[in-house]
């Protein structure tokens, strides 16, 4: 499994392109061989209406991913990952970036998948590309 | 104290009726014999308008539910109690699981209670059922 | 890099001025000392409309606070700030919860940020209070 929420501010809606975003991070895993299982695939936003960032002085803008999957995917598979992943995110908001404040974070979770709970009939769809065991 | 947060998908928001789910959720706290002290439930949804799930091309639908709770219940309860209540969250989507694409999953976190600060007059209505000891 | 996420039951939206709370939050963050550099705070609220409370059989509200930083901030200071951010949250809801039922949480958490990405525009406007490192 693999979830990623990306919260930001409201005052990126215009020009943030979010739906873009959260495509850019759903192919980025469908591209993994198989280590995000395409049917375990979770990307969602949350637009935020009430912040202060900073001193609240001026119009600041951030942009936080918190992307949350199963322990167990070995190191380097995960460094390489979410480099690159953080590259396609910055060259995302390359443009908003340059013109303007804006706070870009991506955290990285790994849960103990003895603590969770899954029925997810997504998997069938993609079963030829998924090993049986995963869930 | 025990949360729980269910995030959706909003294309499940007519057939999903997440408030009966909420409901359940919380009765199943309630009747945990004060494991879980009424007066410290609080589950609530967050609906989501803005996904990817799985390759997107498809109307996917997901409920994802986490809860936490403090650390030291004792591990049979947890197991019993958790998988209780993943009997229940699958019985409440069974007629939509088995006619779409659905992805259920529960996590369940225990935090340490040493890092948090709480004050909550709500207990003081159940206190004839709840510990003197817990806040 | 310091972020709040406060979530409310929409129950509180009239009286509860979550706005102002925010501030409140973000000002004692900017007063640490560049503890917390100004330019790396992000205080969000998030409104719910879809909870059940307790028993569910009253007009019960809810405050959960998370606040997310990375780790290695000295214990001393973190047990004084935290206990000084909790007495202002319980102040700003003193009258509110002189007459209603309500539960206010604090959590602290900490993240190693080793399982980060940042990218951030907002310090340079803050440098001169920053130490270099700080990201």
């Amino acid at each position: 499994m693999a979830h990623a929420l990306v919260e930001y501010s409201d005052n990126l809606t215009d020009q943030g392109d979010i739906r873009g975003l959260l495509k850019k991070i759903a192919a980025q895993m469908c591209n993994s061989n198989g280590v995000f299982p395409t049917g375990g695939i979770r990307i969602r936003a949350n637009r935020l209406s009430e912040y202060v960032i900073a001193d609240g002085e001026d119009d600041y803008a951030f942009v936080n991913i918190v992307v949350q999957m199963g322990s167990g995917r070995p190191a380097d598979f995960k460094k390489q990952f979410f480099d690159e992943l953080f590259e396609i995110i910055k060259a995302h908001f390359a443009i908003i970036y340059a013109s303007r404040y804006l706070a870009i974070s991506l955290y990285v979770v790994e849960v103990n998948e003895q603590n969770s709970y899954k029925q997810n009939n997504i998997h069938a769809k993609f079963v030829s590309a998924m090993p049986p065991t995963k869930a």
